[in-house]
């Protein structure tokens, strides 16, 4: 088979890029090695900056989002059972649409189905080669048959543990990492959401955040040590815990039921660099990863996903590789910006292992003059709400 | 001897006191261990937020600092060599005063002794009695003989080291504190500055900071092992290592030649609750001490008298004691968050024994983002120039 642009991984960068660039021309294969189910039934992240509200709408996947999103203009931060909002409408002039990732890869299945786009789920054992030369192909098994796609270009939307990034040689690729010393336990519910708006509250017990998916599912979530066993964390436990790091007035009003999930994420920060090796470039996950305060993962793989499409747009459109040659350092400059807003804010709210009481006071500190400084407020907005392409 | 406020400690913040209380027909008598030209030798900050410049104004000692001050309208920031300025002016409409403590601690001494006000040196073994009472008193020796000064409230000016703090009962007490894992190695030398405006540097080789005193009078610094011994660091190994840290062009226009006075500083921040005990209140570096980077030192002290010249001339001139009663709280509440950015900014700026390959990244991306936002400039700028008090 030959494509022109071949995309490593199904996961809703993958698709957007497959819709993007089969909406400008230009012709794409995705590989997944899951099944659509499989893909489908994650839960994952849910809040979308407003670029990447405009690029499904530039897919043209958006007309559910605006229907079932929730937009939100502004989020509650709290320190030590107080908290105090920031209006990004007021700010920044921008807002957040809370719409879950399955929703959106859901959306993206639907379009690619309808364009008749080609996604081949349940590929084995994906290999790229020759991405150094004029002529990459990726093979694959599927049905116990081995498959070959010779293309111009391979996009690796493939995660942190698909072959796309270990394709690039140890002597080119340079990886930057931090590993949090906590995790984050999450739980949905089906309960009405204490607060529309997300509360992130820092506690001497550890973090604490407040989410919602609608109007009766909710999603919260309590820093715990990454190696706690679940069977610890009884439903009222997690509630209890819950209630002791969030303001009291939240404490007082939160709804509690049932868990109809429930699991324990790890934290942390990666960089790898370049993004782009010759003909094949990652996108999203497969080269850098967020701790999930401030809900940057998904957003930043949209912005990968602009870029690579902008560039391919020009190189097969216009013959113009300049997008292509600066793909990696442009993708990067916005990466790191990301990063750094995602680790502030993790250290700002986190409680560490080896924290002093003058670190915890510097938290408190940090959140006091954020709640004091509309300049502040403003820079915590223009990142929450995604800065610029 | 009776006075109404017995001042411990005859620095810059004792003296302003001494000198704004006076002015408000309160009297007051000022102690210091040391000789007047030991106090008046002493090369420390040299950085005044506008705020502390207008309560010099207030005391009426800032005609000379008017004259021979430089006004800062801005900063210049730099990471591996590149750098950019922050205009103060522009983005918050305010600006600092470059003018050195000693000259400010010598134009308050001239004051005092216009006024006649009474400043008692080489004050051995000041003891702070019955501070919990209605009737406080201080004892000390000098010449061989021991003195009494009854009075209604003692101002503890005297610094980390001094008794006043140690007045305070341990149970009361509670103390912040972090040590930095570096000190800084500054020099003074009578050449032109490279840089009107001040150049902080974040470099792999660790921190460095352009500064200066007058036009051919400049002080450098860099990030250097406490224990480093002064030995190794001729004036040739100080300029070179300077050179390797700040940006190219400063790099080549630097001017330099011997060194006047070279030491190496510990960096700390620490931190005192309450700053007032019974009759007794902690003013500057007795209740807090914050590392040299942003210049806030002398600046939080000046805020803290601002605070205690307030609640004396109420106490005294309104009989309204409100002023006393939270005194702490509200100095506390800009301590904190002075700390705060004292802290931020040596954090982003230095090279900590164990950063690694990301940490040096995330430092990096925060100037990367401080160049391109607007909001953090402001922000920076906000806290650069001072917090209102």
């Amino acid at each position: 088979m030959r494509t022109q642009v071949c995309i490593i991984g199904g996961g809703p960068s993958g698709l957007l890029l497959s819709q993007l660039l089969h909406r400008a021309g230009i012709d794409t294969v995705v590989l997944e090695r899951r099944s659509r189910d499989y893909v489908l039934g994650r839960i994952r992240a849910g809040v979308l900056e407003w670029g990447s509200v405009e690029l499904l709408d530039q897919a043209g996947v958006g007309a559910r989002m605006h229907r079932e999103g929730y937009v939100h203009t502004g989020t509650y931060l709290a320190a030590q059972n107080r908290g105090f909002r920031i209006d990004f409408k007021e700010r920044v002039g921008k807002q957040v649409m809370v719409y879950g990732q399955t929703e959106v890869t859901a959306d993206l299945y639907h379009a690619r189905d309808e364009m008749g786009g080609t996604v081949i789920h349940e590929a084995e054992g994906v290999t790229l080669h020759d991405l150094d030369s004029g002529a990459p192909y990726v093979t694959y098994t599927k049905d116990g048959t081995e498959h070959r796609i010779d293309c111009d270009w391979v996009a690796g939307c493939d995660g942190y543990h698909g072959p796309s990034r270990k394709s690039i040689p140890d002597s080119v690729l340079r990886e930057y990492e931090r590993v949090y010393p906590f995790g984050w336990l999450g739980i949905l519910s089906e309960t009405p959401p204490v607060s529309h708006e997300l509360i992130y509250a820092n506690h001497e017990r550890g973090f604490a955040l407040c989410s919602m998916r609608n109007e009766n599912l909710s999603r919260y979530y309590v820093q715990a040590p990454v190696d706690d066993p679940l069977e610890k964390w009884t439903d009222q436990a997690f509630w209890d815990e819950l209630k002791r790091r969030i303001p009291e007035d939240a404490a007082d009003a939160l709804v509690t039921g049932p868990s109809i999930e429930k699991s324990i994420a790890p934290l942390r920060s990666f960089v790898a660099e370049p993004m782009r090796w010759g003909r094949l470039f990652l996108v999203g996950d497969a080269a850098h990863i967020v701790p999930p305060t401030g809900a940057k993962g998904l957003n930043l793989a949209m912005g990968d996903v602009h870029y690579l499409n902008e560039a391919l747009k020009s190189h097969y459109n216009d013959r113009d590789d300049h997008g292509v040659e600066t793909y990696s350092e442009r993708a990067l400059a916005r990466v790191w910006k990301s990063e750094r807003f995602s680790w502030q804010l993790t250290t700002m709210l986190h409680r560490f292992p080896d924290q002093s009481p003058f670190d915890q006071r510097m938290q408190e500190s940090d959140l006091a003059y954020l709640e004091s400084s509309e300049a502040a407020q403003t820079a915590l907005a223009e990142n929450y709400v995604g800065l610029p392409f």
